[in-house]
């Protein structure tokens, strides 16, 4: 099925609900930002998988062991996570909705630990970078970098040595019975990561009002402009535009746009096939409810 | 001095020439793709500084201790290297040459080891990414992020244990006198690493022919697009566009551009101030030659 029949099929049974009970998978550990998130968006009310990977979280899609997957796609500090980009152009999947989580980092290690005996502090390279102004106040400690901060966490306590830290969040230092030894070491006081919510197919829940695309230009100077010309003929807000390299062709791209307006079923139709037409390959990502801090998600 | 004196400036002394024997530093160590992007690009006649991170090689070149930094900016497989951008715009120092560089991993193992002893595999996140599929025949293998790969040879060739390997490149190998057990392991066999040569100084070496900007939008819609129209009514061509959050502003963003076309003093000095009206911050990050194979750089 082409994504205008996709889109118009999901428009016949608008607004969908929430599956009851759903089986939400997410990247981490018990403790980790990604659990956090999926409870911020599924509330209680879902049976979480933790999975090791970005990509064993599509894999488990495919093989229709879970509903959804909530994977991190930008930091407000350190950028866009590049994985989940491609992931989500390889595997062709629907963002169906999003989520922020106000990460911030504690310093972890086992119960009775003293800053002055530490001397390896293991994290997420993430986790190293949003913590650096802190991190220099004590030059002398070797960082170790994890796949992620609360694997982190629970090797720290697996180890139990008063010379290991971990940075991570403050649940994980709860989860792993972590003494705390200082809060909130991230520099920047805004530091947010953006999940997100994604499913096999287009759903579409109430009051979706921001679309996100994939596309590759052809090769002529102004092709970028002609398409961003049209997000203005409409009068659509262009809020994020991100380019991935194609694997195949050295320093071609592929762009990632976000936009937001008064979006309708109408616009939408109108406007796809105005973009397919100028554009080498397209590939519609979701139409979702941007992510507000007082919204309940769809449920 | 503004951006538009100082460009006149080193327009009066174009076309300049590299200084002789140069002091040249790199993130890395002895054998990392860093150090072979400096000597392709100086050739042999220069004297390396290795530092141990990116913002390392920016420090020195405020100390005045070095004449140019060699710092990755971009791979063809996993993207752009969002620290290298950041530290461009935190610095302000300029661009006046690319590189490109082949990385092709290897799999390297002290003398004598077999394929089937190994347990742990170190390397930089990177090139674990890169090497995914050859990984995947291996997946008992514990792969453990290392801060860069030539500093994950040295560690396994110091470590000397029959159960340790690294991916790094063939002449980290031949440095530290490790066993090639696997050549090519990179999925992508046009694996390229872009890398920026930087200093204090705008310098313009011979056929310059590609600038770099970077720019903060008001927050209105159709900012973006007026933008591109003037590199449109330019005819230039637009060949990269990256953008990176703003660490004040949540979700605001700082772009980075790329363009080519046919470039002289007249189009900088006009095109310039009409972007520079149009944007809240505007910074110029150099004009250089790109990158060709067959070139012989500056020297």
């Amino acid at each position: 099925m082409n994504t205008l029949d996709a889109l118009n099929q999901a428009f016949l049974v608008y607004p969908q609900t929430l599956k009851q009970k759903p089986r939400v998978a997410y990247a981490g550990t018990r403790g980790s930002y990604g659990e956090e998130a999926s409870l911020s968006y599924f509330k209680k009310d879902c049976q979480l998988f933790p999975f090791k990977t970005f990509e064993d979280v599509f894999i488990a899609l495919n093989k229709g062991n879970i509903d959804y997957g909530v994977l991190p796609i930008e930091n407000s500090s350190t950028g866009s996570i590049a994985a989940v980009y491609d992931l989500l152009s390889q595997y062709q999947y629907f963002i169906v909705g999003e989520q922020e989580i106000h990460a911030r980092h504690c310093l972890l290690a086992p119960q009775g630990t003293s800053l002055a005996s530490i001397e390896e502090v293991y994290s997420h390279p993430q986790g190293f970078s949003q913590s650096e102004e802190f991190l220099r106040d004590y030059p002398q400690w070797k960082c170790i970098p994890y796949y992620n901060t609360a694997i982190a966490a629970a090797y720290v306590a697996e180890q139990n040595n008063p010379k290991m830290a971990a940075i991570a969040s403050k649940q994980a230092g709860e989860i792993y019975n972590l003494e705390i030894l200082a809060e909130n070491i991230n520099f920047s006081q805004t530091n947010v990561t953006r999940f997100v919510i994604i499913s096999r197919n287009i759903e579409l829940f109430q009051d979706p009002g921001q679309v996100s695309i994939a596309f590759h230009l052809p090769h002529r100077p102004g092709a970028l402009y002609e398409i961003i010309g049209i997000f203005s003929v409409f009068s659509l807000n262009l809020c994020k535009i991100e380019s991935r390299p194609l694997l195949k062709e050295n320093w071609e791209y592929l762009f990632f746009i976000d936009f937001t307006g008064n979006i309708s079923q109408n616009t939408l139709t109108n406007l796809i096939p105005i973009i397919q037409e100028k554009v080498e390959y397209f590939q519609f990502l979701g139409y979702y409810p941007p992510y507000s801090e007082n919204n309940d998600t769809a449920l």
